[in-house]
């Protein structure tokens, strides 16, 4: 029980969530790459499954800013860290926030010629 | 004509806009405050008309990091320094983004009980 507890995440709960945290989070193109990849999954990501330009410990600094900021949740299953977005928690906070922030960076990807 | 010139502020174009830059900009608190405030001016305010909680060294970094990602425009009228949304350029290349940012932001100050 002790080690499974020690492997719980921290996270904020709905009511310390911020905007200008989630903002913040979001404005890294790696960290907005990451939250599309996961709003467009059916169910939880595992953190190893996302090819990202970027070092590991890089990685794990970015799925930390999110998970802080409460953009999203993360817990182990097994030897898996797996994620997925607050979609429900950032929605009674800030409605239609993440949805809005989900199209322009689809927009600009479009745009730009990337995806 | 070319001291005039000289106090042209510089501009990123709208195809220079960058979603990550927009959301970073909006992620600070007293950022946040200047929009929100900006956005509800009739026209265009006067830097000095704000009262923040920051020098005036703080508050001039702020404004130039709002217009240098694409959010404000600045410009001079006699030796004011006048700022205004950049609103239709925004809601064009991000529909609706802005008005959810500052949705979020009025039901996060109605939510801590600050304006």
């Amino acid at each position: 029980m002790t080690s499974n507890a020690a492997r719980v995440l921290a996270h904020p709960s709905r009511e310390e969530i911020r905007v200008e945290g989630v903002l913040h989070a979001l404005s890294d193109p790696v960290r907005l790459r990451i939250v599309r990849h996961l709003a467009t999954a059916a169910d939880e990501l595992a953190c190893s499954r996302f090819e990202l330009p970027v070092s590991k410990s890089t990685s794990t600094h970015h799925f930390r800013v999110l998970r802080e900021s409460g953009v999203i949740s993360q817990f182990y299953r097994g030897t898996a860290k797996l994620s997925c977005v607050r979609a429900e928690d950032l929605d009674t906070l800030f409605p239609g926030l993440l949805d809005s922030v989900l199209g322009a960076a689809a927009l600009q990807a479009e745009r730009l010629g990337k995806s």
